[in-house]
This record gives structure tokens, C-alpha cells and sequence, in this order.
């Protein structure tokens, strides 16, 4: 770690990286399954299918093909073409359907989420800077107990990470200058889009955020400025420089 | 009040509502004239007059004739006229100026602020809508102990209360209908803005925002959906409308 970092704010990621999604959705999805008569095991599936789509429909507003639009719509739009895809569509009305977009604010956190966060905003602001919309974000916060000092992310930049506007408007929110700005994550894409643009980069694994399975291999030594671990050591390693 | 009333979220007024910016502004100018041997009785003057300039500032913001800025910029640019206009400006280098600036982020909670915001948070998001930048607010968040759910206001509509686009756009990003949310506010006008677009409302009285004199006359009954001669009373009344 270099000397001269001197950390004023947080930003963090959300999905997979403070609040266990996969576990969150299949069960938020199983008692629809099971109201149906249908196999409970479909709500894994429907889980990973649901994550599968968030990044294309995103990189359509990403490329300029498409304004902006809150995540949570089209979480709603992805979710006709999930059921679809399953072949379960005409077992879910408007209203099933609605209901059942409601998943992805009612997410646990992480067993370290909580501690970890409190610890930080006793010291300095901790921001959500997710893709979700500022309403999903406030919805989950009071679900899962995170306690945000300002909800940033993509209403902020009126785009999608790794846009660079999400990065830099969340730092403006903040009055703090990117390179006293730290984002948190524990996914490496994110971090590098935000190195490029100063932000100093705080990088941890979830192995567990897709199930069984670690799709992220683990970022060379050096690549961000902390690394480690676990939540409650990086989080430890940032109040060091603060 | 109306049956047909259903609370899903509030948006507050903060400055003079939430806490007590004459109180504050004046005992953090206090030392800044004291160091310089200046009367220290001056310290009201300049958090009044300071207040005072606060809306033609935003007012030039509000007709178009200038684009949204933050108002902790206002604020700065309002205190080298307020010093100017007192005589001590030679006295205060801009490093004292960005310093005093900080005043409006480091105001006193009235004393019954957090507990009616604590009792509403656990039942409904509660969300700031000030004037004031979403980094003033998240300051002065950490500063008394306000336990926002969001930060909506100025930031979110790109424009000052009491214009339209601050209201409805806050409205957007807690995701609830304008019917649905009450604006609550120790400021007549404020509501009245809010009503005109469809907001609920909720007012109780600030008599000692000023100091010793209360500017704001008793509104008349039935102007507003709730109001009360207490917070706490008013946070009552909104709960069983929820």
C-alpha cells in the first residue's frame, strides 16, 4: 500500500458484495414455486438466469442505445424473459410477477456485512454505489440492516457501472475527491473501472456469491490498493489511512 | 383529516425543522470572532443575515436565470457578501471562509428530532428534502444524528424548493406516489408547494427558529393534513394513517 492514501469516504458495491443475492432470490422465489406446484428447485435457475440477463440489458444504456432506466424495471423486464425461458410464464400474472420483482430488496446480508459497515461509518461516510436504483437500495438497507450515510450508484450517474459517471457523480455527492474516495467490492471489473478514474480500490472475495461455484479467479497481488481476506480485515486495513 | 389517507413515506424539512440552524451557525462563528478579537455578538447577525440571503440566492436558481448549483456554494458566496456588508471581511481569509462555510453542517438536533425520526424509521423510509446538498446533509447527518433512510432534496430535483421538479423527483427516487408521502415541514410555504402536487402534508411549529421571535404565523386549521403543536404528536398522527 502506498504512504500517501488518505481515505474520506466509502463506496460500495452491494450485490454479492454486502448481500448474499443467489441465496436471497431462490428464497424469496421458492414459496411462488411451490404455490404453483411447481419443481422448487426451478428457484436456483431462476436465480442465476434473473443475474445472467442484469449485465446485457445494462450494457444497452452503457452504449447509448437506451436512456437511462432504473434497474428495478428492468429486473421486471428480465424476469417475463426468465419464465419464459423456463417455459413458466403463464403461471405467473401482472401481480405474481410484480410481487415477485420485489426479490432482489429482500436479501440477506453477508454474516460480516453489518459489523464491517458499522465500523467504517462510525469514522467516515459509507455509500451504497450499486446498480440498483436508489429505491431498491433503500428497500434493502432496511431489509438487511445496512446502514447507509447517503445511497449514490447508478440514479447518481444516471447510467450503469462500469460507466464512469456512476464513479465520479457518487464522488461529487460526496464532496471528496476520487483519490479520497474508496470503492469497495469484491468483484475486480468493478474496482479496475474505478482505479481508472483515481479512485483508490478495496478488493475481497465472496466464493460463495454464485453458490458452489468461485467465478471470479482470485486478482493478482498489487492490483488494488487493499486486498484481503476478509470484509472485517479490509475494512480494518482502510481506518488505517484514514 | 381524510380516512382515505395511506403514509407510505416521509420527506422532511431539516433547516429549522430538524434542527436548529440559528443555535448552530451562531455558536460555530462564535471562536472564528473571538480569535480575531471581534465582538462575539456579532455571531448572530451573521447567521441571520446569512439566512436571509439564502433565498434570492436560490430564487435566481428557482427563475432559470442561473443553473442549479449546490448550496453549500450558495452558502460561501452569501458569507464573503454577509462579512462584506458587516465590515469584518478583511478580518477572514478564505481559508476561514471554506471553514465557516462548514457552520450549516454542524447544527444541533432540536431535542425531540431523533426519537420522532427513529419511531417513523422503523415503520417507513424516511428521507431528507432540504435545500441543502446531499454532502451537507450527509454531514450533517453524521453531525446530530439524523437516521435518514435516504437523502433526496435539492441534489435529487437539480432545482430549490419550493419548485415542482425538488418534490416530485424525491418522490421518484423513494418510489412511492406523491399521495402517499407527506412532506413534513415547520414552514407554511414549503407544504403548500408540496400539496399543490399531490403530496400529503404535516405541519407543526418551530417558534424559536429565529431565535426569540417567531416570524411564521399559526397556519388555520384544515390547511394541512396533520398538524400538531408537537413532533412527536405529529409522527403519532402520520403512524396510524400508515
Amino acid at each position: 500500500m502506498r504512504a500517501a492514501i488518505m481515505i474520506k469516504a466509502a463506496l460500495f458495491d452491494v450485490f454479492g458484495t454486502c448481500v448474499d443475492w443467489r441465496s436471497g432470490v431462490t428464497d424469496f422465489v421458492r414459496p411462488f414455486l411451490l404455490d404453483r406446484g411447481l419443481n422448487s428447485n426451478l428457484a436456483e435457475q431462476i436465480a442465476d438466469d434473473w443475474r445472467k440477463l442484469y449485465d446485457p440489458s445494462m450494457e444497452r444504456v452503457r452504449s447509448g442505445e437506451r436512456p437511462y432506466v432504473k434497474l428495478n424495471i428492468i429486473q421486471r423486464e428480465n424476469l417475463d424473459t426468465v419464465l419464459d425461458g423456463i417455459g413458466i410464464a403463464p403461471r405467473f400474472d401482472d401481480h405474481a410477477r410484480n410481487q415477485l420483482n420485489l426479490a432482489w430488496e429482500h436479501l440477506p446480508a453477508w454474516s460480516d456485512t453489518n459489523d464491517a459497515l458499522m465500523q467504517l461509518k462510525n469514522l467516515m461516510p459509507i455509500a451504497a454505489c450499486s446498480n440498483g436504483s436508489q429505491s431498491m437500495m433503500e428497500r434493502l438497507a432496511a431489509y438487511a440492516d445496512l446502514p447507509w450515510s447517503m445511497i449514490c450508484g447508478a440514479d447518481t450517474g444516471q447510467n450503469f457501472k462500469p460507466h464512469p459517471d456512476v464513479y465520479l457523480k457518487s464522488c461529487q455527492a460526496l464532496r471528496t475527491e476520487p483519490a479520497e474516495t474508496v470503492m469497495v467490492a469484491c468483484h475486480a471489473d468493478d474496482l479496475d473501472a474505478a482505479a481508472a478514474l483515481g479512485l483508490r480500490t478495496a478488493y475481497f472475495p465472496r466464493p460463495r456469491e454464485w453458490g458452489s461455484v468461485d467465478f471470479e479467479p482470485e486478482p493478482r497481488s498489487g492490483r488494488f490498493d487493499f486486498t484481503s481476506a476478509t470484509f472485517s480485515t479490509l475494512i480494518t486495513d482502510i481506518v488505517k489511512h484514514r
